[in-house]
């Protein structure tokens, strides 16, 4: 069975041996599953989500956070676990795209557009809720609240990222404050749930939980650098799509304290892709892009700091690993 | 501390004696305080949507089930699943507002109106999320695989009323599968919930599970007959309102069976308050509404039989009058 897609941790799929590909696998396997027996019109929307693959870094940190080594009791409660963050992440897409009335996501028509707002709300309600019934089996309070705890951090950093939407006065702190809501908090969860379904002790669990916020935070970072100077055969988007939704990006509020005439821009104005990629070129001729980077490698760095002496070593390399590919992917 | 509003469920609320009063204030309190913390944006509309109220007939129902004589640690456990399962009940208010685009709801204005859908969506997914938290606290995954069970259900049911939308051919059998899972389903997990967090043998939960399906079977019954000839003043929206929305309800399905002449109306010609009404009237005018009602006080007769000689008188003779309210209230 093949993976959803090439992806950039492609690399660290094989360094991790047959033990996590067999995981990831099961992972495939099941969200293809996960709609059947929900009726028609809900398993084609969800499946449909489910199939547009992606990363599915969150289900590898899981696997790698809990280690390859456990007893098929415990790879079944991971790969549970696996699941329900992805299906998690699903959810928040699938309402992203009803919000932003988006028509395209990873190169195909997002629900909302194929079926409407209806079918779309419905349909992230359903991820919802299977992630839960799912982690659920696992028996364990702590993993419910560790995944309810990023599902509300979501709803806070959706609701912050919409508050802030053309505000002309957001700085990096408050931006880096919703970047902990909207995207480090399922890292985080993601890293924590493959500790707690592998039994680890609660210092590891901490530990794996301070990694997850770290390289969450990072790939945020990145994936604002790759707003502005990704290929979009490569990211599956255009370049600016940030800016043209009126979101202010680190990238761009570093732009303005080198370039002046970039500081506090009304985003109203950037009103098509042409005004978009021409804010990226600018901003791209600053020294922001690289100074956001660099923030992103210090996380990387600070993130390597905390499970390196604090896990075994093939886990904590295969971590080292995936936070490199976080802020050297273009994709 | 008072209640949010008069309900049709007081005479209960007496017979049941201060112990069932004072966790159903204990309820009103943790929902007045369940947005604190999360921003001031989040605080208003979650802390909106909970203070407009409602019959807070399935936290009744938790209590009920759970019965009111348990140690104290039982009964804090019940209090937060009542309102877990009330928060579930107004996250799907509240997107199901998001999908109508309804302006009003119980006479305010509902979050979609006053905030918008990006607010909304996230408030919803916010109310969803806290829900399961919550739940989590009471360190049962018996109780969350029941929550997130009528989870899936509300979120197929709402697919499944999409669907059937202006649609000519929706027999009674079909409504009846589509009330079960949007509104039957949070009932039964609110009966369950109660006794499994009350610790009930097996055969109970089963037992008051089925109760559960009953009477949400017989409310839905009841709201659509409100929906036809309830005072607008007592139930807070205008008669007709869900045939303007394209849905189709037993009492029509009834009345076309009577009247050859409204038999599988298009309901996109009911495009106005007057044309509703005036179906409303129609409708009225038939036999419909003596059959819904003698349904809904089938499904009563044996609700209660789930239950007479299954549990402990008090507690039975509370459901018992529970159910007979909702068949016979006005609002």
């Amino acid at each position: 069975m093949k993976l959803a897609e090439a992806t950039p941790f492609e690399e660290v799929l094989s360094a991790g041996g047959d033990e996590i590909r067999r995981l990831m696998e099961d992972v495939e396997r099941q969200l293809e599953r996960i709609s059947l027996g929900y009726g028609d019109q809900l398993a084609r929307s969800a499946t449909s989500t489910l199939a547009a693959g992606g990363k599915r870094l969150r289900p590898l940190l899981v696997f790698i956070c809990g280690g390859g080594d456990g007893t098929v009791a415990e790879q079944r409660a991971l790969v549970r676990a696996a699941v329900s963050v992805e299906l998690v992440h699903m959810a928040t897409l699938v309402h992203d795209d009803v919000i932003d009335g988006a028509p395209i996501r990873r190169g195909r028509p997002t629900i909302y557009a194929a079926s409407g707002r209806e079918v779309a709300t419905a349909t992230g309600d359903f991820l919802f809720s299977r992630a839960f019934s799912l982690l659920g089996t696992n028996r364990d309070p702590g993993q419910i609240r560790t995944l309810s705890a990023a599902c509300l951090a979501l709803a806070r950093g959706e609701l912050a990222q919409r508050r802030d939407a053309y505000a002309t006065d957001v700085d990096a702190d408050r931006y880096l404050r919703r970047c902990e809501l909207k995207t480090a908090s399922l890292f985080v969860a993601s890293c924590r749930l493959g500790a707690l379904a592998a039994g680890r002790a609660p210092s590891q669990v901490e530990a794996l939980g301070r990694f997850g916020r770290q390289v969450g935070l990072a790939f945020q970072l990145l994936d604002d650098v790759l707003d502005v100077i990704g290929a979009p055969d490569q990211t599956g988007k255009q370049r600016g799509t940030d800016l043209l939704e009126g979101t202010t990006t680190l990238p761009l509020i570093l732009a303005g304290e080198s370039d002046p005439s970039l500081a506090a821009p009304d985003l109203h104005s950037i009103d098509s892709r042409e005004r978009a990629e021409e804010l990226c070129d600018r901003i791209a001729a600053t020294d922001a892009l690289e100074s956001v980077r660099r923030r992103a490698f210090d996380l990387v760095r600070d993130a390597r700091s905390e499970v390196d002496g604090n896990l075994p070593p093939p886990s904590s390399e295969l971590l080292g690993l995936v936070a490199d590919r976080i802020v050297e992917r273009s994709k």
